[in-house]
């Protein structure tokens, strides 16, 4: 193979309004290489320059990493147009050409090279530099960077070396900034570089062209560096592919006050108003804007300071607007009064903009609905719907967590669900703090503004439940170390005390010292036009998880198209039942076991009626008893004591029956239908509080639909019973009220061997819901509550590109997701399958969940917009593929 | 279908030496109908009779439950030759034919009709029978029986009914015993019970003709009674199968002293001698000889009691045994000097006989080899590995546990492993009692003769290390209460103290108070011959899972191939070693953690030095450490103060390490390779003292092989960076070293998504080891310490069929096992699959894993024999499908 000739062309010019690659030729000229071409086109000015293909790279590496035949003429050539363009001279003393060199695969792909600037220089063209600048400093600080940035990328000398090196100069000058050094510093230091390049045994090359072709190999050999190559394999991308060279004519804004740079918007990024917005620094390079030292000002000074470069500039901006149907965020330089633009991308906005931008577009015709509603991403709806920090507060963050239940919250620590209470009554704003939060918190975690813990995952019960209130909730916060007696928490050293002002932001998991000024969401407007367009493009329907009247009522408001998944057990934690269940628990016999749960019985009626009555019309999924019975025992002596004077039994009972029902790992243990049928007698109260339920409701003219979930289901025969016993139940109700309320009888499929044997189970079925959370918890053997020790790092060494239990692990998971469908339907070919673990609030998943053909998802209530949104997303990027 | 005639012959009749039917037309005339044909057709005498097909009863079924034309002239006609051929007749006052009617489905279906005896019996017919038996006792018993089953079977009354007037009865008598009730008792109570029958406005039919209509339409209807419906359901028995109606002549055994009955086995079914074995009762029924009133004399004294009788039962078992080709069974009765065969059928018999059986019938040349196989169960030849309870011994039961470990163990009782190990000092033999077993009690389970434990299951820890240790061991005898402190255990109101004699079961669960006599294993002989065979025909490889030398050495002397699991965290336990790792534990960082991991190092290297010399040439799979690290550290308070002390650290940080290791659900948690992974000297410590010990071997000349496993592995990017980091570390110590040793880097799949995504985990894994038990528990979401609540549930209602912790539940995790093996084969066609959980063990599992294409099973040490012999059946079997 060493005598591989490339036939092709080898290299694609740009500049001067003409390009001779296009956009679209991504493959050839990688992405940035691709992205230049296409804005030289648009007859926007861009630095001129040229890209080396990527098919030169794999033809060096064919050729034992020697350029190609041909390369170096046709480097040679597009030089000397390059030359042309820019009226200057590669290599000349006087008018020197500088180029930038950079890499740029078809796909970004991080561990490859980093940009070479200023290449060209040496200690001749250095003076030419200083001739057209007239600025010597400048000149000998460009110069000291390229052979820094040379040194280190194409030679391998490291970065360290050189700044130690710049450090001493510091010293000696007694100076702290490096703006505080001179020309002659830079020049000095310049030679000090090069003699440490010596000092190695490497040439630092003078000739111009030797960089040039230094710089090029080291593109090329970046492409197999071992970082590059482990990137390759982790996400499966071709080691064929190759990159390509993108070599650009350097231009300077700090050229004199006839030059200048900035970066602008072409609408409001905050608000979304169509305004040009953004800043400009005349006589500056693009880094003295980010490093803060000068105040830019605003764009529209741009019009008195450089009024042909502002009209230019929103020529300009118009016509990307044009052309890519989309605000953009551009970067550009003026050098000595002409206009460069280095740089045009879709920008980012907030959550605000994004609506009023997208609903904009379509009125102004420049994209229709469907496009609008794909340019507002799911995830960022949920800003809209809760508190948000003011994006102009300082805050002090003192601690993070995970970002468990969105929205942002204010208020004076409390450490007790208690006091979180009491201080509620008072008329305070309270955040409730504990290390983890236990059904007994119920109370405090609903008067309180917001949640924090020190413990537990996305899945731990505060998180739970907080999303479930639509709650700002932060939880696992690692650094805190709550000391409950003594009233107060630490962060190391600092205290902070109940009553201390505290902010939280569960979007993001921060915890901020003191009181934070807090922006309220808007809905309706724009808002609500663009979900009415999402409600027209989806057929995936969303639902809502929800155990209570008020959930159920906000989950309507917000758009939910029934209950997917309605917990009893929470129903049972209600001061005035838990007595009654505990009672059940203790008894010793099917008939005592019968009497307690009759006592529980018209309260779980009494539930159910009222959120029958807010979802009329909608089916409601009730989910039958679940967690394992020792939940709901105390586990406190204190409570254990009260607990026995309360139903008459000994303490000791009570503790052996605390210890009887212990669990290794409950997660796996007695829970579920498990319960259903060594206690028949829990299913049958319940199906029947359903029933008599619906079938009252139905008397009064309201229309009720019943769907009876079954937990934890792993085989046919689990589902045969229980169908038989459930149906049995219902439509003895049925016969007595008289009445006709039509039902369904169905289960969560969520461990593994549900999914696998999905036809058998479908037999019976009348309806499948994926449950998640504890499926990825099975089919990865993670214990939600325990893999906050190792998903961490699972996830910073890219073992697990997300969290499975935010997004679902559609590899894995969603295998037995698909398998569980699919099988599912060959038994019963109209079998509705839905998702109600947190999967259904996620918008990756709910893509997912589209592909393998669910008829709905199930999420809490402040997540159905998002879930909507993405919902439509789903539909039209099934459409597009 | 009202008009549906069967144009087939619907009545197959056998009797006088020939049969319409033959042993080949089970579909048609049920199991049992064929049967019998098969034995007239033999020339063996059997009481005549005929079938009704199962054509019959789907065309009763087709034909609205009416009998389709001809079937009665059918009936008729063969009644009367059975008339014939009896020299009886049917409601004949004088020489009246009685008549058996039975049920017989293709496959045998509890659920079904009970046996209708002594059909044919009226007012009259009784009469006739005290004329033939001279006996109105046993005639008025044998009508009374028959009045009773009638009413019960096809009226539909219930026995209890019938019971209550027989006990009355009784009373009145002043009698205990059913033997002591008169002629005219039982004559009364024919009277009552016909009165009781019209009571309830039924009809107790008269007419012989009659009852026998009724008698078949019950066996007609009981194809479709309820519980018959549920069991074709369950076990998916198509409905329209049917069942076969057997009508058969009555014979009596109690005429007189020229009649009698008798069982016998046509060898020895203790010791597998060739000799005629059994006894025989003069003048009684078959009922007499079970009742054990009287006591039956043995078979050899029938020559002189009835020498004819004797000399044609020889010449029949001969016959038998050759057209069986199998030690039989037998049943018969003597009818006034006639014999008549009422069953034969293959012999059940000890293990020791069985094997002695299946080696003699191969030199007879009765049998081939592999029909010699497949005559001994895989499971039988457990019961000739260790000692048995003898035979002959009286035993006084006290619990019941589960069988955790085979074989018989006398012993004083001890509560504490340190007592087991002090009372073994000093020569005594204990039984260790605990609630449950630790790790920090093997030294005490080693010392005693077996293990008794009151919690856990087949998968607990006591018992998965007894039957590493080939120790007999009874878990979760759940009706003990072990009183540590008083050093006592209570079974209800026993109290057994430290130092009483009990013996327990390993092979039952049962426990035995007082010292029983055991009978030792004698291994060699037959056994070595028969298992010389079983290798001959097996592919799929035995290894063994064994962690000490020791267990190596016994597994490698019952034939173990190499080790297919060597578990490397109870090395960890040892005394010298459980401090360094307490060590590394409680490090803050990881340099101490090196520190601590380097004392380990050379003490595991010497185990696996051990280890790979006695399993020279052949394979040794080690697996990584597996467990939390919670577990290595103490729980109890003198146990952290000593440890503190010892490690010169607070008992606060003790406390502190173990309160933050702790988890919720341990077995999903921080575990297998996520240790690997976060800890990575752990493993870098291990595989270097592994290759260096086969280094070391190696340079001496010994041949080994290690197979480096990595636990619990979900994903393919822990595969890969575990596969690099240890062979990075292998190649090092093998470059040092300077010999070459051949090596393997596998992984075990033992959760559900490792399966799903083998292909990817291949990539780099060179052998798969199916970790059954985890794998078990996460597919069914079972946690094995904690199914004991409703698994045996579970198995009474027929949800489950087997413990699938005991044998593998092939529909599901099954499925993954498949799966796993044959996509981890699409990526690396020559890998190696094998499976070490439990079920490596079990005789179903092991045929299971044949047909999925397992290269290996490991089971412990005493189940290698075990499993030679399934895996050799497992063969045979799939070679005749």
């Amino acid at each position: 193979m060493s005598s591989t000739v490339v036939t092709k062309k080898l290299v694609y010019f740009f500049g001067n309004g003409k390009a001779e690659g296009t956009g679209k030729m991504r493959e050839l000229l990688g992405g940035k290489g691709a992205g230049l071409a296409e804005m030289t086109n648009l007859g926007i000015p861009v630095p001129p320059g040229f890209t080396i293909t990527t098919e030169v790279c794999t033809a060096y590496y064919q050729n034992q990493e020697r350029w190609p035949e041909g390369l170096e003429e046709e480097v040679r050539r597009n030089m000397a147009r390059l030359e042309e363009v820019m009226g200057l001279k590669f290599g000349d003393p006087h008018r020197p050409l500088l180029v930038s060199v950079r890499s740029g695969a078809r796909v970004s792909m991080p561990g490859m090279m980093d940009t070479i600037l200023n290449l060209g220089l040496n200690d001749q063209t250095v003076q030419g530099l200083i001739e057209l600048s007239q600025n010597p400093r400048f000149a000998y600080d460009s110069y000291r960077r390229f052979v820094q940035m040379y040194s280190n990328v194409v030679l391998g000398i490291p970065h360290a070396e050189f700044e130690s090196l710049l450090e001493k100069k510091k010293e000696e000058r007694g100076v702290h900034l490096d703006t505080e050094l001179s020309a002659d510093d830079w020049k000095d230091l310049v030679r000090q570089y090069k003699a440490k390049v010596q000092e190695k045994g490497l040439v630092f090359p003078e000739d111009p062209w030797e960089q040039l072709k230094g710089a090029i190999n080291a593109v090329f050999n970046s492409w197999n560096n071992p970082r590059a190559i482990t990137y390759r394999k982790l996400n499966n991308i071709p080691h064929d592919w190759g990159t390509a060279v993108n070599v650009q004519a350097m231009v300077f804004g700090n050229m004199g006050e006839d030059s200048g740079t900035g970066v602008a918007f072409t609408r409001n990024p905050g608000t979304g108003e169509k305004e040009f917005f953004g800043e400009f620094l005349v006589n500056a390079q693009g880094e003295d804007v980010v490093a803060g030292i000068r105040t830019p000002r605003p764009i529209s000074e741009l019009a008195q300071a450089m009024p042909d470069v502002y009209r230019q500039l929103e020529e300009i901006y118009r016509k990307l607007e044009e052309h890519y149907r989309d605000m953009q965020d551009i970067e550009f330089t003026v050098q000595k009064g002409k206009l460069y633009m280095l740089q045009t991308r879709s920008g980012k906005r907030t959550a605000m903009a994004a609506v009023k931008i997208a609903v904009d577009m379509v009125r102004e015709g420049l994209i229709d609905r469907e496009t609008a509603l794909l340019r507002v991403s799911p995830e960022q709806l949920d800003q809209l719907l809760h508190p948000t920090i003011d994006p102009e507060a300082k805050v002090q963050v003192i601690a993070k967590g995970l970002p468990a239940s969105p929205g942002a919250a204010v208020g004076q620590v409390v450490l007790t669900a208690e006091d979180a209470e009491a201080w509620a009554a008072q008329g305070k704003k309270v955040i409730l703090v504990r290390a983890e939060t236990s059904p007994e918190d119920i109370g405090g975690m609903d008067a309180a503004q917001g949640i924090l813990t020190s413990r537990g995952g996305m899945t731990s019960h505060a998180a739970v439940v907080a999303r479930g209130m639509g709650k700002c909730c932060v939880v696992g916060a690692g650094e805190i170390k709550v000391e409950e007696e003594k009233k107060r928490f630490l962060v190391k050293d600092l205290v902070v005390k109940e009553g201390d002002w505290i902010t939280i932001n569960g979007s993001t998991g921060e915890v901020i010292l003191g009181q934070v000024k807090l922006v309220n969401p808007s809905l309706g407007g724009d808002f609500a036009t663009l979900m009415k367009w999402a409600d027209e493009v989806r057929a995936l329907k969303v639902l809502t998880n929800a155990d209570t009247p008020r959930d159920a009522q906000v989950a309507r408001e917000f758009g939910a198209q029934g209950i997917g998944l309605c917990r009893t057990e929470h129903m049972f934690f209600a001061e005035d039942r838990i007595k009654a269940v505990r009672e059940m628990i203790l008894a010793h016999d099917r008939e005592s076991r019968q009497r307690a749960l009759a006592k529980i019985m018209p309260m779980q009626k009494g539930d159910f009626k009222e959120i029958f009555r807010v979802m009329e019309g909608l089916p409601v999924t009730i989910r039958l008893l679940d967690p394992p019975l020792h939940e709901f025992l105390p586990q406190e002596e204190a409570a254990v004591a009260a607990l026995a004077k309360e139903l008459g039994v000994s303490e000791e009972e009570i503790r052996r029956k605390v210890e009887a029902l212990k669990e290794f790992n409950p997660m796996l243990g007695h829970r579920g239908c498990r319960l259903g049928i060594t206690y028949p007698e829990i299913y049958e109260m319940q199906v029947q509080a359903i029933m008599e339920a619906a079938t009252e409701l139905a008397r009064e003219g309201v229309s009720v639909h019943p769907e009876i979930m079954v937990p934890l289901v792993g085989t046919k025969r689990e589902m045969r019973l229980l169908y038989e016993q459930i149906r049995s139940v219902a439509e003895a109700v049925l016969a007595r009220s008289g009445v006709k309320v039509e039902y369904k009888i169905g289960t969560m499929i969520e461990v593994p061997r549900a999914a696998l044997v999905a036809d058998q189970i479908a037999e019976d079925a009348e309806f499948f819901s994926f449950g998640t959370n504890d499926l990825t918890q099975m089919t990865f053997g993670y214990s939600r509550d325990d893999a906050g020790k190792f998903l961490p790092v699972y996830i910073d060494q890219g073992i697990l590109e997300k969290d499975p239990f935010q997004s679902i692990d559609q590899e894995g998971v969603g295998q037995l997701v698909q398998m569980g469908v699919e099988r599912g339907r060959t038994a019963r070919p109209n079998l509705k399958c839905g998702v109600c673990g947190e999967h259904g609030g996620d918008p990756a998943s709910i893509f997912f969940f589209h592909q393998v053909g669910l008829d709905y998802v199930s999420c809490s209530p402040y997540r159905v917009p998002v879930a909507r949104m993405a919902t439509a997303h789903a539909e039209l990027k099934a459409k597009k593929a």
